[in-house]
């Protein structure tokens, strides 16, 4: 499949996605959360910063290879959206032109895709919070694009270091972005929902004044590695 | 003109300036679509950011050159200044210090100005948003400056990327910042108003499901580029 | 005491802190206003910033030096913070990762710790705003760390470019962070309280139309300089 | 196969390689040139810089993956080269460490592992051109690493912003470095090779002064997208 | 002149050069010494860094603005070049890509053009130190461009963070490059000479072991604002 | 002591240098070693490079603080000098500008100075080099400086993130520049030669073709942590 990344011209109408169903869910559950129970893989690169706060959704990847400074394959993938999807676009040059606005975005909602995720820049972003439309991007510009090359449309692609197919899903939060294969969906939902009952667990026991040095029986691993106690600054100068 | 960028010791008094009238309507338009309206030219850096969310504002340019480290020019620039001005500042060479605070603000917001945009950086940034005082600058940072080196006021001069002309018109909202020439203002509005009237039109179709697609006609000169459908991504691969 | 800087393996039980009335009160004035009336000195690179907006923090430092993509001290520093403490955290070698999230955050405050300052990331971010737990940090991201190696709790450090001990007092907002010596915080408040009697005084000053120009009586040292005035651009270029 | 990019723990003996005649030959052409002819894909970011000049290398990727901070997966890397590898190296987030110095460098010549190429730090790095091992890095940094956490390799990998196989063609020159598959080795081998020739026919041509803009008959088209030519920028301003 | 700036569709042909024996003289000095000579104006962001070491020139700037990824206007730009000109490119957005190679370098060296001096990225950088041909840009990376968008060529453009007209004179060394305005090009060469005969003359005197303190005559004047001696550390902590 | 970091108005006279003959017997070593060998400490940002290429220094710290965009202090500092010396200076606050060029360079090697390293900017770079005067520098910036603002001379102060006391000992290579106490030289002298002869040992051992695996015994700890080895990559996919 990896001589596919890359390549352009091409747009694969049908791709698999997960289960509505168990992508809400995980929406549930913060980035940072997901990405430890998945074994802290594929997490975007965190210069992806949302443009938004307090906003967090989870999708099927739509992907899009874009030329740099043209956002054509942008409409073309319009077309292959569905209710639910997010789409994923990484320019096969680094560019921080703003590729996207509020006529696409208007588009995409119509669409019922539900939010961007755009290793490159945006611009209308004032009216895109108005819209409710979420946005992760690397930059915000007002530059704009042309349409003048092609680009790929569902295809795998890297985007912001990570490689994400198409029907991968994404989940987006304010700590930024993290795929979830399409077939480790399940195990991953799995391992989530521990994970979070664990982590409520120990805010519980955090929140009473407990000792994460106690609670994670920390202390004998660190004696073990020579951490030393002393009383004041004075006793390590004398 | 070019001759006199990066002079300093001079003070311009009498700068022209545009209409208000006409200030205040291209005010109502965004960053994105004015730049597009005027063929793309002159818009600043993008790493010129707002400090405040959901303001817009449109004025008149008073240059300002300054000294690294040195905000002696603002004092010297503030009498300069009247009602719908925005003060646009660039350091003689890269400075992330604090150029500017609530007193500077203070005495501009007294004389009627609308704005900062500077090259540089500003403090006091939560005192600045409660006194509704605009800002779009390239760093936040409370080290301060010192007034020993003269610069000049109301001289051409490059602002993050772009040249400005006392007088010119500035437009600055969430996407960034963008100049206006003044003798250009009058056909830019007319411009700016066509392509907003064209883009509502457009996203009304938009919004109502119709594809860009469609829409913009692009589906032919697609297939002459070479675009080419396929049912799914296992047809690539067998 | 410079030897200590970068020493690992080390926990300081017990370290002077200022009188928590003072710190309170220090609390009251911004960043750059005490920056300047300590003769800007011990400013934290404004690469730190705030996550949250409009919150103001003032504290006693409990240091924590870390291992690149290892938060292990964290909890060792937990028992060591009392009410009134804040958190100042540096990396031996820098690290984007986020070594921070909602559940040492609430350890954090029930113990009554003020803040985080971090020269490193933090995640859970819409959690810890939420909480109300105050952050500084140079990046926001979801990718945690590991618990493997010893650094130390309670040396002097630094943190962001600047020196740091522990009992220091740690001021931060909007604009970013600023430490003050425990033994020059009396002086320094004494000095922020002049400075800023003084601000207000100008500022009432300036608010009423009074130019800085003559408030600070700048015009003779100006002409002195060289600075000359011209009625036009015109003027120059004739 | 995308499900193993990020895994640890794993390290996979036995990949395939290229033919060593085709991997030789290739390396005779330059990055550019390779990356043209095989339709622009798979460049890796171009911070990646050498820190020799004047040296280019090819070979068969072997591929590491680190945690930030700890190289040990270098060693056991080492024992799974063969003549002709060489190393690519990314960090499972970003880190600007020194991973590599002359002694693992020494180790990999032994083996006869042509060069380095890290999405991090080396250092060692005059020892390392004394010693004739190219390096690609985005770093030069003399802070080490640890040897605690466990990576993977000889699985897929994305290295600055590029998906690497193990086995595929590394090609590295004072450009920086790209990647072409394995099974795509020969048909972009004849690519090259074709605009290799086609490029020296026509710097030939330019030579001797011929303009591209008849070499590649640009005239009708520029003409007909509206480049107009005027005298002097007085007929502009007239 | 100053709405020419950011047009496109234009190329100029006729432009105004100094005199070639001026131009000659002045690349004999440094541009650091130039740029003073001329009263720190018109230094081109450090960014821009040479390809080559030791290597000095000075030269009329054609002037070239580019679409980002899109090195159409430089073939259109060959034409327009005399022997002793140095080619100033800048994109009308930022962008990284290689604009120009070995290919164009050889066209131009046909022309006797001189240099590169680019705002943008260049490859085959290794081929280029072998002709000879100088270079001074903001990147190297081997990913090539396009050629559909018109740029313009001989119009005043902003490179760089400055002004550049068509004819003004750029002197580049291992120090970065500057501009100096056509009609200022006897003033300024006469000014640099002047200063470099006094540096000349301080060198002698400083390399004696004569002191800038004395040479300079800066002790009373660093007395005046305060410089005070202490014998040692022990006595200002005493 | 550290409530003198930052101030300024201060020369110290004498400082207390390490013994030569130590000094230059460290100075056989590579920064690496050394820094490993003083337990990973007082490393300076690797955002400092040498401005030449194969030179190594070892000296002792005369620190200067400076003003942005201010050069004074140097000129102080020079007095201050004596044989084997090096300058470390820091700015304030970070400035980008020159501060430094052949004339300082003529006056410090008169004294005997063996290098400057310096968290900003220098010019004249190629002189330098001729000289011979070996620099370590975060930019290369024809930009110049003013002499209007004190600073200090001998005063510890925070460089590229590192505490300098002067007479701190300095050594710098083609990694960087690293820290050495004074009072700790004795000893990180003793660890660092017999971590070179170990590391010596070493090498011949790895250039044999000895695995690291093996000499460092490693293959034990790998397997507790569940390192495991598959024949293919088929075997993990089927």
């Amino acid at each position: 499949m990896s001589g596919l990344i890359g390549k352009t011209g091409i747009v694969v109408r049908n791709i698999e996605r997960a289960d509505s169903g168990v992508i809400d869910e995980l929406g549930r559950y913060g980035v940072a959360t997901v990405h430890e129970a998945q074994g802290r893989k594929s997490l975007l690169d965190s210069a992806l910063r949302p443009i938004q706060q307090g906003v967090s959704v989870c999708g099927s990847a739509v992907t899009v290879l874009v030329a740099p400074g043209d956002n054509w394959m942008f409409h073309v993938a319009v077309e292959q959206c569905r209710p639910g999807d997010i789409l994923v676009v990484a320019p096969s040059s680094p560019c921080s032109d703003g590729f996207f606005g509020d006529l696409l975005a208007t588009s995409l909602q119509a669409r019922g895709v539900r939010a961007l995720v755009i290793d490159a820049g945006v611009r209308d972003s004032q009216t895109l919070r108005e819209m409710g439309f979420a946005v992760w991007s690397r930059h915000i510009n007002a530059q704009g694009t042309i349409k003048e090359t092609l680009g790929s449309v569902n295809l795998p692609l890297v985007c912001a270091g990570q490689l994400v197919n198409p029907g991968d899903v994404v989940l987006a939060d304010d700590d930024g972005a993290v795929i979830v294969r399409r077939d480790e969906l399940p195990a991953v939902l799995e391992a989530t929902r521990k994970r979070a009952d664990l982590e409520e667990h120990k805010r519980l026991r955090l929140a009473s004044g407990e000792l994460g040095l106690d609670l994670y029986a920390m202390r004998p691993r660190l004696a073990e590695k020579g951490l030393r106690y002393v009383d004041s600054l004075e006793e390590l100068e004398g």
